[in-house]
């Protein structure tokens, strides 16, 4: 299996981030991405690639165009008002605040296009976060031209990041570009399964009422777990999209059985769904040595997530998403792909 | 004029709030109450009572119950998960993510009940809001059982509380809080004059489609000042409230005679309305001296805001709001009170 490696993801280097209201050191961190990389390339699991540039088009294809104007200008932004360090949002428009107007103040645009004070932007962020999303048309290319699966590595993650609001630590939404530009490809029935920690409330949300993208979600309790307004089992679609959004949340410490007893239900749900291609969000943040959430997975079931995923028998598009013990996500992600395609 | 005065005002105490990101010194701190306290004394404006507990019910009026019981219980929700120093939220319901469930987890409750992090929920928030919503309801009494006009001395503010959320500064809204009440002791036109510099979001929404209250203030242009997401000029009520919300944003640094035409203006509105009570959201951080704050009125225009509203000729009730240049907050506060009411 071939990997796209978003060398740029290191322009994107945040040393805080707010979590549950206090500044504490940044849990996204470059390192994520180096660790990946010198793991891949000690199992050897195939040629690593450099992301192939397609532009802006794309993106605007399932972001505003006016929020990804906004995070590519942000950080200059920033420094012309004399920003010191990250910039972080501090205002939001919930219930009955306008969305529809831009206000001329930056502070006031942090806030109306983002989720949460836990992001930091940094000088890098859009940089890194464009040519994530260019590895991830990249890895979409090679799966489109005839290869069985791809992985894309690349950070900050992208499936928090909505159609105008970036997130839990996410800016574009990788999945969404890669399965937007599938179909705009000729395509007619992308799955996106999302096996990360977190719900993908962007991706949710962003195909949330459309057929041709069916997203199926296995993660922590939105009760409980960020992103924690979205995620829940009665989200099923609407309008046209009735029928093709599964989430399937587990309590906070649930047993891998029952995680791979949820993995089965979604995988039903896509099977039945026949897609013509498989996008697979890879957080690794279900390890049990995690920092910052709760399941139990180990290598042993890394390596038979891949495998199953490899049983399922469709072109599988992997994209990096979270994953915080840092020197763990490496071996647990090439457990993953070795599960999907052994070596000869 | 009879001073009610909120006592308990004190446990509300903050050190540090966030700002643009950023954490700084608390702007909204006791001894902005305790200036004008001694300022209405020194003044000899008039009596100076408590407040009488009218419960929980008039709040429920405009609030949702559930908001209510959170910020009732946030802080000791707070300390039992082992919380340091105040509580901020760090996530929040934005476009396209649920505010339909409200999450076990306190830290997305957090969230869910708010619109900034610039708001710190503190030990005694709760007591401090409860008693401000009873100072005015007292005030309220004062006005209808047949003062001409009533002064509430209270802190937090109210006006950006929404019908579910606190933020800037703000827990519950007092204006809306005594608005309501006056309309259930039988009054059916009641007008809410907000000369705040910062447009009252809160009270604008919650009675954004009705008729029986006509909400006007004029204050800084939310393009580019808090609360950034409502306060245009286009906003002017919905449904059964069509025409009874008016908006007289002006842009920072605007001038005194530019703040007494948009005064005029919306005086103006409100006469042709014929309420049977005024009640004025009256923030003095309009002053020059304010440091968050970009009008330039000062006493001699506070004391012709006075004049003009006993010109008006509706029974009035002033709610303390903003202000911010703590030591001068009594002195411009006196100037608008004496300026209603000459000492004889
Ligand atoms: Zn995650
Ligand atoms: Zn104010």
């Amino acid at each position: 299996m071939k990997t796209v490696y978003n060398a740029r993801h290191a322009a994107h280097a945040a040393t805080r981030e707010f979590f549950r209201g206090r500044l504490v050191p940044a849990f996204e961190v470059p390192a994520r991405a180096d660790y990946v990389l010198a793991a891949v390339q000690a199992a050897q699991l195939g040629e690593i690639v450099a992301p192939v540039d397609h532009g802006l088009a794309p993106l605007e294809r399932v972001h505003a165009p006016a929020y990804l104007r906004f995070v590519q200008g942000a950080w200059a932004e920033w420094q012309a008002l004399g920003g010191e360090g990250d910039a972080f949002p501090a205002v939001w428009p919930v219930r009955s605040l306008r969305s529809d107007v831009a206000p001329r103040s930056f502070a006031a645009r942090m806030g109306l296009y983002s989720m949460d004070s836990g992001t930091p932007l940094t000088a890098g962020s859009w940089e890194a976060a464009y040519w994530g999303a260019q590895a991830s048309l990249t890895g979409l290319d090679q799966v489109l031209g005839g290869e069985r699966s791809a992985y894309v590595l690349t950070r900050p993650p992208g499936h928090h990041a909505g159609a105008d609001f970036f997130g839990g630590y996410c800016f574009v939404n990788n999945a969404a570009v890669a399965a937007q530009a599938a179909l705009d490809a000729g395509l007619q029935r992308v799955a996106i399964l999302d096996v990360d920690y977190h719900h993908g409330n962007g991706t949710q949300a962003i195909f949330y009422e459309r057929a041709d993208v069916f997203y199926a979600s296995l993660h922590g309790d939105p009760q409980t777990e960020f992103p924690f307004f979205l995620g829940h089992a009665d989200e099923t679609g609407a309008g046209a999209g009735l029928g093709f959004n599964a989430n399937f949340p587990l309590p906070a410490g649930a047993s891998n059985e029952a995680w791979f007893a949820a993995l089965e239900a979604a995988l039903e749900r896509l099977q039945a769904y026949e897609p013509e291609l498989l996008i697979v969000s890879l957080g690794v943040d279900t390890y049990g040595g995690d920092p910052i959430s709760h399941f139990k997975l180990d290598r042993p079931e890394f390596s038979r997530l891949g495998q199953r995923l490899a049983a399922f028998g469709a072109r599988t598009l992997f994209l990096q998403e979270g994953g915080y013990a840092t020197e763990a996500i490496g071996h647990n992600v090439v457990a993953v792909l070795q599960g999907f395609e052994p070596r000869p």
